[in-house]
């Protein structure tokens, strides 16, 4: 047989590696991760963004109130030119019932208006919050789509953005199927994790797991237990979703509800 | 003479009140420090955005090297959905002499083409990002005229976004005009001076005014004098903006010039 030359061996090596790491990105599992990671940075985004623009058109209209962000930033594109132009039909559909308070506002305020030359910059600031909260809103939809397709499972037990974050921390599919549900139940609380076992604060009872309104609203008390129960059947069904690929979501939906209520009875 | 019922004076005096407020939110001043404010936080809001981007290209095209944020999320547009479809003169064409390396990064690459559904969430990002830099641009195109227009002395003096940041420092041009030269050098400064003055550490030398090439380029020793000088004359040309409305920088720029290099010779 004929020994492999240095260099024979290195390209081979190479190969391999390249082919490696090509297939670790091959997933789908990596966009989602992406996907979920830039929609909640997007929040951030949004939130530097509006505050900019709600402290400049708060010169011009200063006792403007509406509390969706992406209709004060309509009302700037559509108004903002000239708030006395607003017209009570036009208000009415932007705003619903608070158009009334909006006209009030118009009326009583001391505000000037903005140059043509101010307008057209701050006009761009709200169509950029515009377009943000629109890109947020496709992220989301794809994240959704995704979701129930790589992990039908999981995503019918949590809401899909829950389970992408799930999949985001355990890093791919197969590590989060071999995870333990406490592992899991922890997943993100990383950090008071560490405090924990470093400083001995109290230890953390979830993760990603209290951005769900079963367990945020459960109280200080059965939060904990609602986040186990969860995470033992996310951990059943992370393998259906890594390796068997069957649908049995609806069966561990039952099985949570039903362990969730017999719980509480016990302790009613 | 008949006495103002209670009611009366609250009115009046709420009417007053008022009138001063809008006043002082009248001038296109504040319109600048809204611009700059934004202008300075959209660096923070693009580099969120790219990051998240490049992150997610990388599964795509780990190789892909393109200095440029606009250009990198340009190429996604133009190419991210099947990379081995761009062709030389359109990759010359957006990248100049860089074309022949991406080629050569594409044939090499070992990432995947994006499916439809991830390119057109990924494509909606690249988007956004171009539409944040081109909202970028026109806001430092609004601070350029706006800042010729109220404060031409400073704004000749000095690059118009430094004006336009000791401005929004100061507050108005009324207070910039009424600061000691030894305050506008140290304007944007404020924590290192609080230090100095409560814990003893090194005086800062400047604030603002660092991010002039001229300071920031004359080393540890002079960029502490030249920053004075510079500040000496905004300080002057900060009184012709606000009261005079004459245009003496020309003046005031030569004066600078001779004392810098003046300087330089007995120090030489």
């Amino acid at each position: 047989v004929k020994r492999e030359s240095v260099e024979e061996k290195r390209r081979r090596l190479l190969q391999k590696a390249k082919a490696s790491v090509s297939s670790a990105y091959a997933g789908e599992e990596h966009a989602i991760i992406e996907a979920i990671n830039s929609y909640l940075e997007m929040d951030k985004v949004k939130n530097l963004v509006f505050e900019r623009l709600e402290e400049w058109y708060s010169i011009y209209f200063p006792e403007l109130r509406i509390s969706n962000q992406v209709t004060y930033a309509k009302f700037i594109l559509k108004y903002g030119a000239n708030k006395k132009s607003a017209d009570h039909s036009g208000l009415s559909e932007l705003l619903g019932d608070k158009a009334k308070d909006v006209e009030n506002a118009i009326i009583r305020s001391i505000g000037r208006e903005p140059s043509d030359d101010e307008y057209k910059t701050l006009s761009s600031i709200a169509s950029l919050f515009v377009s943000i909260a629109s890109m947020q809103d496709s992220l989301s939809d794809y994240i959704d789509r995704s979701t129930k397709r790589i992990m039908p499972n999981i995503s019918y037990l949590v809401d899909t953005k829950i389970a992408a974050e799930l999949l985001s921390r355990a890093g791919s599919l197969n590590k989060l199927a071999f995870m333990p549900a406490s592992t899991i139940q922890l997943l993100g609380a990383e950090k008071a994790l560490f405090k924990h076992l470093k400083y001995g604060s109290r230890p953390p009872k979830y993760g990603i797991l209290y951005k769900m309104p079963q367990v945020a609203n459960a109280g200080k008390h059965n939060g904990g237990r609602i986040a186990r129960i969860y995470a033992t059947k996310i951990s059943i069904a992370s393998k259906a979703d890594a390796f068997s690929k069957r649908f049995i979501a609806d069966t561990l939906k039952k099985n949570i509800e039903s362990t969730i209520s017999s719980n509480r009875n016990r302790n009613g």
